[in-house]
C-alpha cells in the first residue's frame, strides 16, 4: 500500500458522460427511473408494491411536531407491530403508524443519492425542488436526540438500538449519509448533510471503544463506508474513528449479536439462544474482519463491508486490514464470481455459496450484490491501480448491474440468473426466486434505486485522480476536468468497438500523468501517445507522463475479439460448456432469436473465426449481436423413451445468435442461457 | 383389459426365496431390521429418533381399559397439542399423552406386515410371540366404535375425521389392513384382521355415496388398495365398494378437502381458505382420478393411489379407470422416472417435478416412492402381463428400494440422490434433504419398515398366477408351488449373470402354461424348453404351454452386456452424460474406488467393449464391479483463474470403476454419481 498511488473519484460535477452507451442509460435513469421512483416512494404507482417510505417520514414529522409544540407530549412506547408489507388499502393508512420493512427509510436515501448524481450532471430545478420538499420532511422527522429511523420514532424509541443485527437503523444511517453527501456535493446544500451528521453524532455517542459505550456494529453493513465518506466530506475525525470502531469490533468475542440476541430473548421472555458465533457468518460477524479469508454470507452485506474495510485501510494506512481486503477479493474472484460479474450463488440468505458453487438457473446474483462488488473494486483501485480490479468492476457494471434494469427503465430484476426457462421458474419451487421478466417495484425495493444511483455516478468508476495522475479505468466517452484544471475529452466506441481516444485541452500546459488500464479482455492493446510523453507500465496500467498541451491526444486501440470462455473444472455446473464474451460484455442466447430448447444448441469451438457481429435493435436501442456456427441436437419424438442405449446425438448445423446479457428479457418471457454446450 | 389375463401373487407361504442375492437381503431384514425396528417402535434404540409408536398404543389401551371399567369415564376432549417429535426425555413420557407424528400408529402396522412376510417364509415362534403381545396392545387400544387411531383416541375423539387431508387416520387404516391381512395369511391368526375390519366398518359407516354419509377420502392414499385387499381376503363387498367410493369421489367438485379446510377454519376461528382445487394436486385431489393425465404431487401418495386404482379397475372391470392408470403410468415412465427406478424430482412436497425435470444431486427419489412404483407396476402386471411393467418394477426393486437400506440392515436412506458430494450436502441449503450416509432411524420413519415389508415379500413381485398360467416376472431363485400343486424350482444367476432355469416337479403331470418375461435390458434372450411345450409370445412374455412332468425344465439365457444409457435430450441435467447399467442393475462411480472429483471423469463410449467385470466385496457381500476405460480431466492448479479462454480440457487416460447403485455408501461418506460425462 503506497500513499502516492492512492486516488479518488472526481466530483461528478467535473465529469460529463456523453457516450451513446452510458449516456443512454443515465438518461433512462433521469427521465424514467428517478421520477417513477419518487412516485413509488409516495405509493402512487398502481400495480406496484407500496413503499410507505414517505408516509413514514411524514408520520414521524407530525409526531415530532406535536412533541415540539407540547413538551409534555408522550412519545409512543415500543410495541412490536410486525412487518406490515401489504395493508388492505395503501390509500387509507393509519396516519401515525409505520408501514413496510424496518429499512424502509433507506428507499428515500438511495433515491436522493441518485437524484443528486443526476443533478450534478444535469441541473433540473423541478427535481431539485422535489428533493428540497422531501428533505424538509426528512429533517422534520428527526428526533431531538439526532436519532433518525422512523420505525422506532413511530413505534417507540425505548427499544431503539436493541436489535442492530436485524433492524436496519445503522443501515439507514449509512444510506442517509451517502445520500446527504452526494446531494451536498452536487448542490452545495447542507441541510440533509447536517441531519446526517446529527444522526451520526447520536450513534457515535452510543457506540464506541470507550468503556461507557455499547460495543455494537451494523447488522447490514454500509455505515462503515458511509462514515468514511462523511469524514472525507466534513473532515470530522470522529466519523472515521466510528467507522474504524465498527470494523475493529465486528466478529470479536464475546459476540455482540449473541449478546444482543440474549438480551432481547430476556426482554421478550423467550429462551436464550445457544450456539457459537459461526451462526453470524450471514452477517460477516463470525470472526474479526482482519481474520476473514473467505467471502461468506449475504452477498450485499459482504460487499458493503469489504468496501468499508478498503476505505478505512486507505484512510488509516492499515496494512492488515488491506491484506484482509485482498484475501476476500481473491476469494470472490477466484471462487465465487459469475462470468456476468454477479455474485451470490444461493437464495438461502441471498448469499455466497461454497467455493465454485455457481449454479446457473438457481443463481441469486442479486443486482445489489453486483453493485456492492463494483463498490469494493473501485475502492481497491483507489488504493492500488491494478487492472484486475477494474476488469471485475467493468464486468459487474456492464453486465449484471445493467441487466438489473429494463432498457426502458420501467422494470427491474432483483435476481440475475444465467439460465432461465420460464416454464421451470413457474413449476419449480426451487426457482421461486427467479423471475423470467423484470418486475415493476418490489416491497423490498433495494435494487431499483441502487441501480439508479450507480448508473448516475458511473463517472466515479471510470476515472480516479490524485495530485499527479488521472486514471482511466473504464473507457466511457465524456468530458472531464481534473483537479489541476486540465480539460480532457474521451471518445469511446466501447462496448461495441475497441477504439477510444483522449484529447487534452488546457489554457496552460501542465505536467501530469495520464494512466490507462489495459483491458483484461484484450490480448494486444495498442496505445499511441504524443512523442513527448514518457511511457511506463505497471499492474496492467500504462502511464504517460508529459507536459500536456491542447491538441495532445492519446489513442487506444483494443482489438475486440469474440471469445469463448471456459470455467474452472471445479465449477461443476459448467463442465462441457462455454460462455461468449466480446470486450467487456458477456453474451447470452435468447429464445427470441434462437427458438425454444436452448440447451439443445452447441457452439462449434473450431469455427469461432467464422462468427459474425451484426447490428440488432432491442428495446429501441442499437446494439450488436454475435452469430456463431454450431449445431442443434434433434429433439426427441413425442413419447420417445426416457432412456435408450447411448448414441452420439443427432445434430444439424445451426447458427447461434447471442445478444448482450445486459439486454436480455426485453422482448417478453423466453428461455435464456449464458453457458452453452461446446462438446 | 381381459379377465383371463388377470393374475395374482401366490400366498407367500408357497414361495421360498433361496438365491444368493435376495435371500441375503431377506435374511438381513429378518435378522437385523425386524428386531431392530421392534426396539425402535419401543423407543429403545439409543441415538435414533424416538418413534413413540408402542407408547401411544399402550396409552390408548389404558384409556380404553379405564373406560370399559367405568362407563361414566369421560374421554378426553380434543385439544391440539402439536407435533411433539422430540420431548426432552423419551424415557419419561407422560403416560396418557400422544407423541410423534399423527401417523405414528402406522410404524407398527408396517412392521407387523414385514414380520408376517418373514414368518410366512421362516417360522419363528419368538417373533410370533412378540407380534402376539403387540397385537393384544393394539386391539386393546381400539375404541368401542371400532375407530383406531391413537392420535384422536388420546387427544379427543370429538375431532376425529375432521382433517382427512392432513391427519392420517385413513392412512393408518390402510396400513392396519395391509399388516393384518399379511399376518392372517402368514399365520391364520385373525385377531388383528378382525380389528382391521372393525375399523374399516367404522369408516364405512361414516363415508360413502349414501346421502347421510360424508364424502371424504384419504389425504394420504393407501386405504384404497388396502380395502381392495381386505375385500379379497374376506370376500366382504362393502370393502371393495368403499375403496371404489374413495376413488370415485377424489378430486370431484365441490372439493372435499376445500370443504374440510373451510369447516376447520370456522372451528378454529381463522379466515376461510380461498382458491381453487388445483392446490390439492399435492394430494392428487385436483381433479377426478379418471381425468388425471400427469403424475403430480407427493410421489408416495401418487403411487399408492395409482395402485389402488389398478386394484379396483381389476376387481370391477372398470376400463376408464384402467385407462387412467395407463396414462399415469406413461406419464411416469416417459417423463418422470430416474434411471435408478426412483421417482420424485423435488423435495418440495416430496413430489414429482414437472416433466423431464430429474435433477441428480437435488433428487428426492424417496425410497417409499420407489416402493410405491413397484406396487403400481405389479398391479398393472396383474391386469396385463406386459414386460414394460416388469422392467420398471425390476428397476425400482433392484436399485432404489435396495439402496434405501445399508447392506448390514442397520441404517437407511429416505432420499436417494443420483449424485452426491458430501461437502455440498453440508454447505448447500438446497441439498439439506440429501444425506451422504444412511441414518439409523427417522422421526418420520416410513422408509425403513416399508423396505422391510417389500424385501420380505419380493416373491409376490417375482411371480403371479391365475388358473392357467404362472408368470415369472423377475428371475429370482427359489421354490414355489402353484395353485394347481405344481412344484417349481428356479435357479438364477441374476443380477450377476444372465442364466436361469426353472425345473418342474409334480406328482401328477399337469397341463399348464409357464410364462416368462423377456427382460428389456437383454437384446437376445434365449429360452430352451422341452419339445412338448408349445411356445407363443405376447407383450414381451414368452408362453410355454404343455403337460408338465417332473424333470422338465426351461432354460433361460439372457446375455448381459455392459450398457451405456443416454437420457432424452429433454432431461437437461443429463445432456452429454451417460449412465452404466448391466442387467437389472444400475451402476455408479464412488469416491472409494475412483478418488474425489468424480465430475472430472469421462467414460470413453468407443471403448465400451474393453470394459471388465470383476468381483468386489462391499459390506461383506460379494458383487461385481465394472471397469471402463475413460479419461480424467486435469484438475486446475490451486489459485488458477475461474475463467479462461476456452480450450479442450487436458485429460489423462483413467479406468473408471463402477459399483452397483444399491450398494453405494456402504464404505463411509464420499462422492457418488450415476450419470457420468461421455463427451
Amino acid at each position: 500500500m503506497k500513499k502516492e498511488e492512492f486516488s479518488r473519484p472526481l466530483n461528478l460535477k467535473n465529469v460529463k458522460i456523453t457516450d451513446g452507451f452510458w449516456h443512454a442509460a443515465q438518461e433512462t435513469v433521469r427521465r424514467e427511473v428517478i421520477p417513477y421512483q419518487w412516485e413509488a416512494l409516495n405509493d402512487r404507482v398502481e400495480g406496484a408494491a407500496p413503499s410507505y417510505c414517505m408516509h413514514n417520514f411524514r408520520a414521524a414529522a407530525r409526531l415530532m411536531e406535536r412533541k415540539r409544540k407540547n413538551p409534555a407530549f408522550a412519545e409512543p412506547s415500543y410495541s412490536f407491530r410486525g412487518f406490515e408489507t401489504l395493508p388492505p388499502d395503501p390509500a387509507h393508512l393509519e396516519p401515525d403508524r409505520f408501514y413496510g420493512f424496518v429499512f424502509q427509510d433507506s428507499d428515500f436515501y438511495k433515491w436522493v443519492e441518485a437524484a443528486a448524481y443526476s443533478l450534478a450532471n444535469h441541473p433540473d430545478p423541478r427535481l431539485e425542488a422535489t428533493v428540497e420538499e422531501a428533505v424538509e420532511a426528512i429533517c422534520a422527522a428527526q428526533h431531538d436526540s439526532g436519532y433518525l429511523d422512523t420505525y422506532y420514532i413511530l413505534n417507540g424509541m425505548d427499544r431503539a438500538f436493541t436489535n442492530l443485527k436485524d433492524h436496519h437503523e445503522l443501515y439507514c444511517l449509512g444510506h442517509l449519509v451517502e445520500g446527504a453527501v452526494a446531494y451536498y456535493e452536487a448542490t452545495g446544500k447542507d441541510k440533509l448533510l447536517r441531519a446526517a451528521c446529527r444522526f451520526a453524532d447520536c450513534v457515535d455517542a452510543r457506540f464506541g471503544p470507550e468503556p461507557e459505550k455499547r460495543k455494537g456494529y451494523p447488522g447490514h453493513e454500509i455505515a462503515e463506508m458511509a462514515l468514511a465518506r462523511l469524514y472525507e466530506a466534513t473532515g470530522e475525525e470522529r466519523y472515521r474513528r466510528l467507522s474504524q470502531f465498527f470494523l475493529d469490533q465486528r466478529g470479536t468475542a464475546p459476540n455482540y449479536f449473541l449478546q444482543e440476541d440474549k438480551e432481547r430473548a430476556a426482554y421478550e421472555g423467550k429462551p436464550a439462544p445457544t450456539g457459537g458465533q459461526e451462526r453470524y457468518a450471514y452477517y460477516q460477524a463470525h470472526k474479526p474482519v482482519r481474520e476473514q479469508e473467505e467471502a461468506v454470507g449475504h452477498a450485499v452485506r459482504a460487499g458493503y463491508l469489504y468496501s468499508g474495510m478498503a476505505d478505512v485501510a486507505r484512510l488509516t494506512g492499515d496494512e492488515a486490514l488491506f491484506a484482509a481486503c485482498q484475501r476476500l477479493w481473491n476469494s470472490i474472484v477466484k471462487e465465487k464470481l459469475y462470468i456476468t460479474g454477479g455474485v451470490g450463488g444461493t437464495v438461502h440468505g441471498e448469499a455466497f455459496s461454497y467455493p465454485f458453487d455457481l449454479p446457473n438457473d438457481a443463481a441469486y446474483s442479486e443486482t445489489c450484490a453486483a453493485i456492492a462488488l463494483a463498490f469494493f473494486a473501485r475502492r481497491m483501485l483507489e488504493i492500488q491501480p491494478k487492472a484486475q480490479y477494474a476488469d471485475v468492476m467493468e464486468l459487474a457494471l456492464y453486465n449484471t448491474v445493467l441487466a438489473g434494469m429494463a432498457l426502458d427503465g420501467k422494470s427491474f430484476f432483483y435476481v440475475n440468473p444465467l439460465e432461465v426457462n420460464p416454464a421451470a421458474c413457474k413449476a419449480d419451487e426451487r426457482l421461486r426466486h427467479v423471475e423470467p421478466v423484470r418486475q415493476k417495484w418490489f416491497g423490498c425495493a433495494c435494487c431499483p434505486p441502487n441501480i439508479a444511483r450507480t448508473v448516475s455516478s458511473v463517472g466515479a468508476y471510470a476515472f480516479t485522480e490524485n495530485e499527479t495522475t488521472l486514471f482511466t479505468h473504464l473507457y466511457i466517452g465524456g468530458g472531464l476536468t481534473t483537479r489541476q484544471g486540465l480539460s480532457l475529452t474521451v471518445e469511446s466506441g466501447l462496448p461495441w468497438t475497441g477504439g477510444a481516444k483522449m484529447k487534452v485541452e488546457t489554457d496552460a500546459p501542465a505536467k501530469y500523468t495520464l494512466a490507462f488500464r489495459k483491458p483484461g479482455w484484450c490480448e494486444t492493446p495498442v496505445f499511441t501517445a504524443p512523442a513527448h510523453a514518457e511511457r511506463t507500465e505497471k499492474d496492467g496500467y500504462v502511464y504517460f507522463t508529459g507536459l500536456w498541451r491542447t491538441g495532445d491526444q492519446i489513442q487506444m486501440d483494443f482489438p475486440m475479439e469474440v471469445r469463448l470462455n471456459g470455467a474452472s473444472p471445479l465449477v461443476r455446473e459448467n463442465l462441457g460448456l462455454a460462455a461468449v464474451t466480446c470486450g467487456p460484455l458477456c453474451y447470452c442466447l435468447e429464445q427470441a432469436d434462437n427458438g425454444g430448447g436452448l440447451h439443445l444448441l452447441r457452439v462449434d469451438a473450431a469455427k469461432l473465426g467464422e462468427g459474425k457481429r451484426e447490428p440488432i435493435a432491442i428495446g429501441g436501442r442499437e446494439m450488436r449481436a454475435i452469430t456463431l456456427p454450431g449445431f442443434c441436437q434433434k429433439p426427441p419424438e413425442p413419447g420417445a423413451p426416457l432412456y435408450t442405449v447411448y448414441a452420439r446425438p443427432e445434430e444439424t448445423p445451426a447458427d447461434l445468435k447471442f445478444v448482450p446479457y445486459y439486454a436480455w428479457a426485453n422482448r417478453g418471457p423466453g428461455e435464456m442461457r449464458v453457458w452453452v454446450r461446446v462438446c
